[in-house]
């Protein structure tokens, strides 16, 4: 079998977290997004948004979004993908298509995006010790944003 | 392990009750949405949809939406967590985006929903005995939602 | 149970496949995306895609998409029901939500489909063996689309 039972109890573990993340998210409780991740996450969220670690700066960095800029969201995550490279530790890419409203009055805005996590288990269960987000694409989004490369090939012979 | 094998069959089992209620309401197959749900089920869709239940009222219900108002649909559940509060219980919360086009001539829309479900094991396999619908955010909806409330947090001290 | 641990082993299996598909398919690398069929795989596309079958066919196919066509994508898939038909093949059922940008200067847009998957568990793992797209909405897509076919209710007795 590719998944033992105990990875198989593991792969809905790590889904759970990533799940929660959005739960937390979209309802605006930073500090539950925060307890998601290791203390020295680091996070790559690409753009204007940039790179941190460190649980102080996150926190502040997810509550200036849930709270100050972002009216209503929806993450809905999709096509987890989890290989296990330890008893204890994981790499997962899961697709995000982020639904955004803004207090501001300007239009509603989607993120089409991968999460790249590095997960550990730990006492307090599968966290995320490093996310990284690749930016497939997006409709109305009011920032600049970093879009992941596309693999180029080489052009056809005649 | 967090799961057992019996658990994990289980909430593949609950995904595809969540999953079938989709295809049959996508299908425009409003017996089949009802035969998901037990025949007490609850229904709390909020808004102007309201609240209801029983089989028959439940069975208009699933048939106006799927026959008369709407001309097609696709629903698109992701984030399906499932806690079990017993060996034939469960509780479950899945994200819903559904898009919809009308027969009337108005502008094509979404609706991002939560379903927070209660679900037992009966002799026809795991049945929903009562569906909340919280709505994260819609785009282009005609008619009023009733937005679920987001975590008010205090002002930051200085 | 409903599921065996074998069948959740498989039943993850299947889903790696359809993720890797779409994961190929954004990132432009037709070549891993016609590995994930069998040789002789039949595609059914619908509308002005049309039907094929035939490896070689298949990587002009999908190069042409991903490469000539398409500037960004994210294909999103939610919803996979997947059915044993014996020890080593199935059926599965999923829903994809795929936004495209093209290179053409025209509106991004979006297609709402199934996927009907035949798979086979090969030495290289599972296989689709024959993949039919139902499509069941698309915002702003520039080509006729093929709409499947809804339900048709009988009229109601007054």
């Amino acid at each position: 079998m590719s998944y033992t039972a105990q990875q198989l109890s593991d792969h809905q573990d790590i889904s759970d977290v990533i799940y929660a993340y959005c739960r937390a998210i979209d309802d605006n409780r930073p500090d539950d997004v925060v307890n998601l991740f290791t203390d020295e996450c680091e996070y790559q969220y690409g753009g204007d948004l940039g790179s941190f670690s460190g649980k102080a700066y996150a926190y502040k960095f997810f509550r200036a979004g849930t709270d100050k800029i972002y009216k209503r969201s929806a993450h809905s995550v999709s096509n987890i993908e989890v290989t296990f490279t330890g008893a204890d530790t994981a790499e997962s890419v899961s697709y995000v298509s982020a639904w955004h409203e803004f207090h501001e009055d300007i239009a509603n805005a989607w993120i089409f995006g991968r999460y790249v996590d590095s997960l550990s288990r730990t006492d307090a269960g599968w966290l995320i010790g490093k996310r990284r987000v690749d930016t497939m694409g997006q409709e109305d989004w009011p920032n600049q944003v970093s879009y992941m490369q596309r693999n180029v090939l080489p052009a056809r012979s005649k």
